[in-house]
């Protein structure tokens, strides 16, 4: 109900998405989703990609006034500095850990320049669409913290969890010390032309109760979808994820307590889904993000035809994902929490009425 | 465009599904459809619920001649053993790790016997459109290996792997020792009135490359829907899954060979998954499943009024989700692969000019 | 949002519908869809087929304590008076006006039975899907008329038309005299082994204004597809139709007046539906019926191998499609209307705060 | 299966569309989009409105060497001749027969320059998405002939029909004659401030048998969502369409023949259309678009906030919508077609193996 879609490829004229289904009566500027943007954007530190893209957002439809007007909303950012010769030399070899053999099998053809549409910049579309959906979801109180959890051996220490920090370390961390700790183990790894793994933690906070519906369009289901749509992911997980695995049910279910007349979870093992519907507490979910596949060492390989050979990568590269893929993550669970907001909305009688009146 | 609906509660008349868009001409029988069923059949073993039900399904329409019409496929299994009663006293209670809370603040109305919608017998619908899915894969040798690798801290060994193994005991573990060990520790789990969680895996040979579309449609998206779409999983993993948190790059990239003129990837972290696109490897995936949240201990709880209180829960109750829903993750990967296989079909004007001419 | 998937074969065991997405809290017994269902009914008059089928509607699924609970309603009719020896020595041949030949050029098989999935008893499940929409639309005081307006070249006059005499007479006309008229000349077409083509009208009162969207999802688009679904239908008008093409924008524009604080238009040329979106005013739609096919004459035709050949069509079928097709029309119309609802309640952020608060 | 999304708004800075679904392989440039856009173009003829627009279109995404590459393709046409102050005065009135007074009660905010969204504007990115659909289409043989068949009470004659006259006259009739007729009737009403209905009639020929789903996804009914979706049509038919009401089957039904092996229909009443799936044969359907709503007579109408009052309507308006229309019509058709030929093509497994071997 809220929908979107994306396109654009890294080295074409622009990237954008449409959004449809947005709710009438949403105050939105350019400036709003300008903010979730600048998150993601090349450039800005050591450990991100040296191109310089002032990725400018332009709303072509849909605002009137300041204000959304329930038709769809166009979202346009101009590409300004493709290094396409970067990539001459490398179209006719399969870059190991890309999409560029399974593109090529699947359709024929195929944009190389700078990985075309499989490339992370097709996310530009999706963060702005996910500023429009964290507008809606501002009007409700509900509120997103995402950052990194880990890099390699790298965890935040959870005495030192400071999430004012997240925003004061190029690499996200909400802990002052992991990220400096981090940050040496990365540069450790640029020497050698090599890349990092890492974990992405995104919480929200303020979500009702209701949001998700019984079986295939479950709240968790629907992130599902939505977080293994980027493309770096490989694992994720609803609350405690794979440590159920190991878990009595007397160890992971959460009991119900009433305090002043409003039931909640005395725990939250459950991340805040039971049975695939928001049960009201703190949404948690945590997303795998493999190391960046760019990296400067030779590697084995084929060419189109089947040759076997080695490719040497070069260009401009982030030697981590995670770090910028962080406000991917939030942008799509906003997506996705938008949509079955709306879905919740119309699924009681007494809820139309409220609105039609009865 | 291989689409399933399911409906059904626990102790309604009846569970069931409608498959629409399942091409024409495959042959399909009650028997293919019975023999995922009694997969996932309770009353089987000592670690499955005791309640006795045939599950016999019914095909109602969409074949004709033993073949696929190429219209809706209405499959249906009579409930035959509720015994409601039992869970008269629970109704005004909300069980832990159950859905009876999130059902009432989103609908406010909840067929409470037996868990109603939220029962974990509504993957029955899944299991016998799954098996239609298989069928249709199966012509294009697409073939399916699941089993339990995990149950608290037991795991499959990989020396003593035989795959032979997974149907011979209850447990669905391709290692007998680890079986047996795990027997033992559900023996005591349930003396104690207590679960387990457990870590299913499924792998998928044959696949060819290029199913899964680049962006939302990934085979990844769109297997994050469908296996989280079941009630107790609480993490999914494709390929090397979280440990690409702790890998570099040049660990975990997959080097493409060729051998006599097929390209192939060196080694397999990816999971058979490139830029959300099979890449013709073996696919691999490991869900996390939760222990059942049915335990006979006393839990903390309130009732729908608000009051806190205690619940025992009594009645029939797996004392371990996973081996279970092996087939449910098979069928849902199933159902998944079909479709993707559909769109993959159409994706360029040569495929078309196959079956269209030029 | 509010889906319905229908299913089965004139002459399989049984045919049916979900209704996905109906919200919690309707009120809803097999009574109330009985109701429809039995204006649809054939054996009913001498203007239907004597085919006695019961259709007795069962539901599976989805209603607890006589309300809806948001989950899919199943709905089954079995079939039981199949006379499938009719259509024996038919099964090579195409019958002219049906949907055999497509459907062996689409499918390459055919259930050729009673005209199998493309028989029009598809629609009992279409009628019982819309009895569960008229039951919500019904809380909103959204009411249905529908009648035939016209058969052969006998039309209903505007001056003795009466609502109460649509269920008076067999052919649901609201108009005694051309009822009688209308009668005798299918009696005369009968006695040829001939059939006639008609016109409904279905007109909707109590639709609130906003309902449909600006573009793709037009409430006339939308009921657009709905109603060119039935098998019959070959013409659609909404308001004053095709009667447009000779009229001026000054006799075609409806101006709008204000009474008493409430806005309205002067005239319903429109047929209650402006820029796609309901205005509030009457809702009227018109829809042209084909002959019934079966006919008992000698026709030309091939056989599935080519050869030119004769069919003579025996068995049972109505001279007339359009009075028992009226509740299909309606069911469509209404299944539409509950969707857009739906649609309509999520489209404005005030609307939404009704329901989550600010 | 091909989708479009389109937006914007009359007076924005943009329009546009997003084809996603679009096969790869297909040679597409933006002269193959001008050409359809071109005719649509505003200020061509003394019957359309002087509001000069370049109508310059941009592919932004999805075409690489000059093929289609299977990803979205992001189309985009800017805004360059907006006169807003002509509605300056009407932004608190509702014009009759618009869209701004259900525009308000839907959404409670409309950009009411120049109509916004509900401008016929809108169509620019339907027939920019047309054009592809068009160019895949012609891969396959299938070819459109769309005209203006009435005008007022001025019909074309069948004895003077010639497909060649269509472009030659700004009317598109396929008449010489009747067109400098059409053109005497719209000078007089245009003299007067006044406007006319027409009839479009769009015929498809080299469509395969085959296309089209037996229930919703009729042919005829996806052209009924997609023909009505078009703001002006108020009536559509499918072969004889109303005509049907007054036949009797032996009148209706169309007979099949073989020859040369080839099956065919002796007659096409139905129009192309069997059981909602295409026979092989041309399609016919014949729209009726209404009088230009923007008149310049006064009209009796009310403000926003009740009052009766008149509105005057000032500025650059068609006298008649059809002309202009056609185009509309035969992209809505040729997407529509696309979408269903897409869908065919894996409706059976004999299909599938041709793509994926067996």
């Amino acid at each position: 109900m809220f929908r979107i879609t994306t396109w654009g490829e890294s080295h074409g004229p622009a990237v954008g998405a449409v959004v449809d289904g947005c709710p009438a009566g949403i105050p939105l500027s350019e400036e709003d989703i300008q903010k979730l943007l600048d998150r993601r954007k090349p450039g800005s530190s050591a450990f991100t990609t040296p191109r310089q893209e002032a990725d400018q957002i332009e709303i072509l439809s849909g605002v009137f006034g300041g204000m959304t007007t329930g038709t769809p909303i166009s979202l346009l950012v101009r590409n300004t500095n493709q290094h396409s010769a970067d990539y001459d030399k490398l179209a006719g070899k399969y870059r190991p850990g890309h999409a560029d053999y399974t593109f090529d099998q699947k359709y024929g053809i195929r944009d190389w320049r700078g990985g075309g549409r499989s490339s992370g910049r097709e996310t530009v579309g999706r963060v702005a669409a996910g500023a429009v959906a964290e507008k809606l979801l501002l009007a409700f109180g509900i509120e997103f913290l995402t950052y990194i959890d880990r890099i390699g051996e790298i965890s935040v220490s959870p005495e030192h969890f400071d999430p004012e920090e997240i925003s004061r370390n190029p690499l996200n961390m909400p802990d002052a010390k992991a990220a400096a700790a981090a940050a040496n183990y990365l540069k450790g790894l640029m020497a050698d032309g090599d890349s990092s793994g890492s974990e992405i933690v995104c919480r929200v906070k303020g979500l009702p109760a209701g949001l998700g519906a019984p079986v295939f369009d479950k709240l968790d289901a629907k992130l599902g979808q939505a977080i293994f749509s980027i493309g770096s992911v490989k694992g994720l997980e609803i609350g405690d994820g794979f440590r159920v695995v190991g878990m009595k049910g007397s160890e992971n279910n959460d009991g119900f307590t009433s305090v002043d007349g409003h039931i909640g979870k005395l725990t939250n093992h459950a991340g805040g889904v039971l049975g695939g519907i928001s049960d009201g507490d703190e949404l948690v979910i945590r997303a795998a993000c493999k190391p960046t596949p760019s990296i400067f060492c030779s590697q084995d390989t084929t060419d189109r035809d089947g040759n076997n050979t080695q490719i040497q990568i070069a260009g401009r590269h982030d030697p981590i994902i995670g770090p910028r893929a962080c406000v991917v993550v939030e942008a799509m669970t906003a997506i996705t929490i938008a949509d079955l907001l709306l879905e919740n909305a119309v699924c009681r009688l007494d809820s139309l009425q409220k609105i039609y009146g009865e």
